[in-house]
């Protein structure tokens, strides 16, 4: 068993799922079309219910969607050293449109070092966690596209083709849906599990009753969902961001000048993927940037994001004044030959903008978009990643990296939600969009920030209307200031309305934000408040397999199943914790009753009651009232008051 | 300095607000119309800003609503032993309407116990915390309604008298929006503290600028809000629950059977207080309820709630059938002598509703609504609170105790949300709400428990119609059931929306919830986490005060004052822990960077400068860059760059 509050990772210690979730196991679905296809899924185990008249009814297991990868299975052996199977390896050269190539060379400065010598003498001075350690396992020569066109998962929507990434897409995000689906149309679903589909309120979104590998082509042909999916990070397991799919969550890791190592930052990568992050963003700064990224991309199952100018400005010595196409350029190919599958840009950040932030309350918070402000002020010249948005397009679509085009001018208090700077940008951002697309380049937008409740709805609808039903991906947003220490819970609420709203991404926030960098601690706060945020959001979109989760707990919950009630919880080893400070004794977690109310008196105990009279006696309905409830009161009063006494 | 994960409380340790809330200082302000008032509030400190080029900016003092009372005074000496200050004890008297009694006498069974002789028995048996354990201080005779007529708040308020009550709300609501309110009007507020007020969007609600004793007449005698406040609770400081003031919350405390002693939940009360609950509910179970909630009461500054059916149930030996309105108008007269504030009667659970929870996915789980449905089940009969709704408002109109009107079957899971079984509930509490007003009870109706998010509005709308404009209030709601142990936030969502529809008061819920006790950091967590919703929905709201914290937070941020941002957030004990854990030094607390970006590099440093750059040249708008930015950009490239390396 983890001990949770250890802080510090190792990164030959290997987690499995079941370490943290018991009961469950991993199972693989096969594809259809494609018959090579495995797709993970957890599968959770339940115990069967009891019920008082001695009837005993099975659980069906409850299938969760997984983001663990490998790791996450304890049959897979693996070594962070050699990295993870190239999963999708085959299916990228079996396309017959891309090339091996020598790539760009491995330079010093890559990692921070102005020299070989520079870094030898650098690293001498450290101790061993934060010295450059090169990633001993596999380099594969990079990847790059060779028939003339992008070879980007839109490109071949957009051709109609339907890509095993696809299918596993499909089948991921099905989810238990089939047999939900089934069950609702014809009435087979079990008592309590299926009976209670509240219609949801999607905002324009519409997810359908069953996901085909047609509708997940179809949505990224339009643009309207993307699958990050660097041809260089071959050992990603396909997923899709888009408003008519699950909403998915991102973490961010990332080494930074004052604290934190390597291995500290795959171990971070792990750790929040064991716990349900869908995507994670390497924002790592200072030194050894390269070797950072090469560790976590060799190891991870789930896509990365960066934000490439972090690097570039490394390569200038931090002097903003200095960077400049040539530089971020290189930077672009030497981390999609790495196989990074998203890179923020802040090509919006316009000159005409930066001025408009003066009179805000906090400014520019967005690094991305302070070194583009500073950038421009000091040149006093367009930001040169808007001016060569079209090159860039053209490096993404050889690569399959796809944009998430920053807002570099998010707000960063209440006081400067949704202002012109803001806005202003993010209509610079569909502008963007539409370029991107037409070079067959896939896109998402980034968003909010700080913004109170009333006005998250209008960063949603505009978003979708200037940027034409590109994914949108926000930060929170957060709907106060004044909570630092707490800002997973402040940015939680505003995530889960923008969710619904129709937000596809939901970029995490941790109790650190503000405050420090997180620990193991952090993140996994962090990760289970944003799978709540987008959970709750899934629902109250009304997606057809969201409510059987919970539908399973509750039902767990009411019978007093105590052990079925965590392991089907986000995360069951605090839920057992918590139980046990109060009823550590084994016996109580089959008893039928808790510790808010006791033993002698419990309201779930009395409703199962009032379930079972109702039941014996038909009363189901106001018509069984009427037909005479007086002597059956009396009978129940003989017997049923009884039953668990 | 208290350190916050100590779990056991002793009733004998006093907090003061300076321990938990560096640089605060309690303040009190006079009435105008009522002389002798002083109202409490805390005020925070701020240091200067000390701008790059010298300029050195005074930062007002924030005043912050207090719910702490005199134990948040350092100043007041007090003893838990003796009670609080009787501070309402003239107020009430010289109204002329109400006399002293005798009273009911205190038995055994108040207790638990069938005599004097088995309290001694029982009480031998346990150890020092479990023992009953009278109340030493003073207790006065009760005092009841003399002259015929309730002597309620909304009775005074129907009469148009404004009570003393009713202005020291006015100021405690307005907190600083007087000074708001005036800088708003004539532009005189500080740069970045008054200039982005956004408009709120309150759902109908509708918060004046500034609140006038007048006002809080008006609401209190329309029903739209209540002040609980029975007079034999003199020692509660006033404040008001309604849709058009500062959203509440209720923190629960209570023993139950098989945990907790009188000495921790006079703390957890105190504690809870500390953090901001502006009620709090005693749902003590088992023995010992009598002692407890007089200790509670005696010690509390805010309204105590109770739930009068629980006790009654202890009276007859846990067997519901047995309930019987004699013994329950015994208990609600009990509880009335003592002081409780408001009560929660689950009037609205008929025998007809009772039927429709069978085929719910998790019954009915309001412990509540639990007894009275097995007790209209067993009997036949209606429910007797329902039947005896006219006798209950004359108790309560002769001690101004205030109705919650419980929610019996709130939905205990996703599956069960805004069922025929809730709604029909709610309609009854909408009947229930008009008697009591006939009456001259103050009336707030209980609501929610678990619902998806795109059904929580329909809750808070149809309770306005059907209830007319009566308060709201409701526990959460959840709007997901997966994430016991983190329950908190599942319900910190919900209640942020609901509040920010027109909710008046949010109940917390706690990380233990569905698993155990809450112990004090749990009680803290809950608290803070229900802070932050209510906060959240005040902005959203756009309550004119309310956005005034954020701001003077958000300006300390961006101005690196680390210690201001510290004091002005809902625990500063959390946010400095947070930070000193990356960067322990007391340097680090005044130095221009944090730990995310480190030393070399920071976006809201470079965002200052923009600032500057842009102040000194006057490039606050459009105009400003076409008039030639080629050549200050220039200058900024040789001076700018240099502001802070």
């Amino acid at each position: 068993m983890i001990n949770p509050s250890e802080t510090t990772g190792t990164a030959a210690k290997t987690f499995s799922s079941s370490d943290v979730f018991p009961n469950s196991k991993r199972i693989y679905v096969k594809g259809e079309i494609h018959k090579d296809l495995e797709v993970p899924l957890r599968e959770v185990s339940l115990t069967e219910t009891k019920h008082p008249n001695g009837r005993v009814e099975v659980n069906e297991p409850v299938r969760i969607y997984d983001t663990s990868g490998p790791w996450g299975d304890p049959a897979y052996q693996g070594d962070v050293e050699k990295g993870l199977p190239a999963l999708r390896r085959e299916w990228i050269l079996s396309r017959g449109d891309v090339a091996e190539y020598e790539g760009r060379e491995i330079k010093p400065e890559d990692n921070g070092y102005l020299s070989d010598e520079h870094a030898n003498r650098y690293n001498e001075k450290q101790n061993e966690s934060n010295r450059l350690k090169e990633y001993p396992g596999l380099r594969r020569r990079p990847l790059k596209a060779s028939q003339g066109h992008p070879v980007t998962q839109m490109y071949y929507a957009k051709q109609g083709i339907i890509t095993p990434e696809m299918e596993y897409i499909a089948i991921r995000e099905n989810l238990g849906r089939e047999a939900a689906f089934k069950a609702i149309q014809d009435g087979s679903g079990p008592r309590n599990l299926m009976n209670f589909q509240h219609p949801g309120e999607s905002f324009g979104a519409s997810v359908p009753d069953y996901i085909t590998a047609e509708f997940v082509r179809d949505e990224v042909a339009r643009g309207r969902a993307i699958i990050p999916s660097n041809i260089n990070h071959p050992e990603s397991e396909p997923m899709i961001i888009g408003r008519n799919f699950l909403v998915k969550i991102n973490a961010n890791i990332g080494n930074s000048a004052v604290a934190s190592s390597i291995d500290e930052e795959v171990e971070k990568m792990r750790w929040s993927t064991l716990w349900g992050a869908d995507t994670v963003m390497d924002l790592s700064t200072g030194k050894n940037i390269h070797e950072t990224r090469e560790w976590i991309i060799r190891n991870s199952p789930v896509p990365i994001g960066t934000v490439p100018i972090y690097q570039a400005l490394e390569k200038v010595n931090g002097r903003v004044e200095d960077l400049c196409w040539e530089v971020f350029r290189d930077t672009l190919i030497e981390q999609a030959e790495q196989g990074v599958d998203y890179f923020t840009i802040h090509a919006g950040v316009l000159l005409r903008f930066v001025p408009l932030t003066a009179t805000r309350a906090t400014g520019i918070v967005s690094r991305g978009g302070s070194i583009m402000a500073k950038w421009c002020l000091s040149h006093h010249r367009e930001n040169f990643l808007y001016e060569h948005w079209s090159d860039i397009c053209d490096i993404c679509a050889d690569y399959d990296v796809s944009f998430s085009i920053g807002d570099g001018l998010r707000p960063g208090s209440i006081a400067d939600a949704n202002d012109a700077a803001q806005f202003g940008e993010l209509e610079v951002q569909g502008e963007l969009t539409t370029t991107a697309w037409d070079k067959g380049v896939q896109v998402m937008n980034e968003g909010p920030g700080h913004v109170p409740m009333n006005l998250i709805k209008e960063n949603m609808e505009k978003q979708i209307e200037w940027c034409h039903e590109a994914p949108f991906y926000t930060l929170g947003p957060l709907t106060t200031d004044i909570a630092p220490g707490y800002d997973h819970i402040t940015s939680g609420i505003g995530a889960a309305m923008i969710g619904w709203y129709g937000c596809a991404m939901l970029c995490y926030v941790t109790p650190k934000e503000h405050l420090g960098l997180p620990n193991r601690d952090d993140v996994r706060d962090g990760v289970v408040t944003y799978k709540i945020a987008a959970h709750a959001a899934d629902l109250a979109k009304g997606h057809p397999a969201a409510q059987l989760r919970d539908n399973a707990l509750s039902k767990s919950r009411f019978e007093f199943r105590w052990e079925d009630q965590f392991n089907l919880s986000l995360d069951p080893m605090k839920a057992r914790e918590f139980h046990d400070e109060t009823l550590p004794q084994d016996g109580a977690k089959t008893a039928h009753f808790c510790s808010m109310c006791g033993p002698t008196f419990c309201s779930m105990k009395i409703s199962e009651e009032v379930r079972e009279y109702a039941e014996k006696n038909g009363m189901t309905d106001q018509e069984a009232i009427e037909k005479g409830m007086q002597e059956k009161a009396k009978e129940f009063e003989e017997k049923g008051a009884e039953i668990y006494s």
